[in-house]
């Protein structure tokens, strides 16, 4: 089966001795569902009592869903779509005291991706029922893991390599 | 630094096809530093007594690492850029069983972002010292966070929203 074509993993673009130059691009593989629908209403953080939330993947991508259900707590990458990118220095507080953008986890920020550790409470085919989101309806879904804290590679681990 | 060559498809494994991505675009804004040249040599996970790792930041987003250095851990987010894109079932075990995309937290997935949680020892400049990442050396950056785990919002609580 063809890949992608911007996937820059022929041969001979290999030899590179600066980062990848220019932006990658992203696709949105699902959306998530939310009670909050303005951002004045989101909370600040997610919480591990806040409403269950839906996350509906977009075909092919919910067949790589397989297995995650074993997962009792999930990681989840998100797009913030309407946030800007541009602030460096941020001003949350209204005190005078400015943050840097990587200071603060504001949606505000180069790369707006939002990340976010929920409980896994289902998969009902191409939807998950999550709690402990914070973001908007209607949100764009980048990725799914397991969580970090508890996971064990299923690769066997590399001869000659700790960790 | 040569860029490695790209994983074959293994027996059982699915690859789907789909539209290039092109849904948002990611600027790369750092470059991580580690000892780990070939894949074969990284670590399937960081570790919290792995070696001391650099993430350098680019002009002008080192701006925005202001006040950073109050946090004893933080999050990385970073591109995964010789990763395919297409493998929703993957095979790592070769063992005959297949696990979903998400199920695993393998570099091959639709938006090839890695997330580390490290120590943040030290920032120096454009420069912060990190222990816990996996990643090869020249891994682009996309982001920095202040951990999850006992961060507190700079801004203050929303009225009438919980969290």
């Amino acid at each position: 089966m063809s890949r992608p074509p911007d996937d820059g993993i022929r041969p001979q673009e290999v030899a590179v001795t600066a980062p990848p130059p220019g932006d990658a691009a992203l696709r949105f593989i699902g959306r998530i569902r939310t009670p909050w629908t303005a951002r004045a209403d989101c909370p600040r953080q997610g919480r591990a009592d806040g409403p269950e939330c839906r996350i509906e993947l977009f075909a092919p991508w919910d067949r790589a869903l397989a297995g995650l259900g074993a997962h009792a707590r999930i990681e989840v990458l998100y797009w913030l779509d309407w946030a800007r990118r541009d602030l460096v220095l941020q001003h949350p507080r209204g005190d005078g005291r400015l943050f840097g953008a990587f200071a603060l986890r504001s949606p505000v920020r180069p790369n707006p991706i939002g990340t976010a550790e929920v409980a896994l409470l289902a998969v009902e085919g191409a939807v998950l029922r999550v709690r402990g989101l914070d973001c908007l309806d209607g949100t764009p879904l980048l990725d799914l893991k397991p969580a970090r804290a508890g996971f064990t590679p299923e690769a066997p681990p590399k001869p000659g390599v700790a960790g």
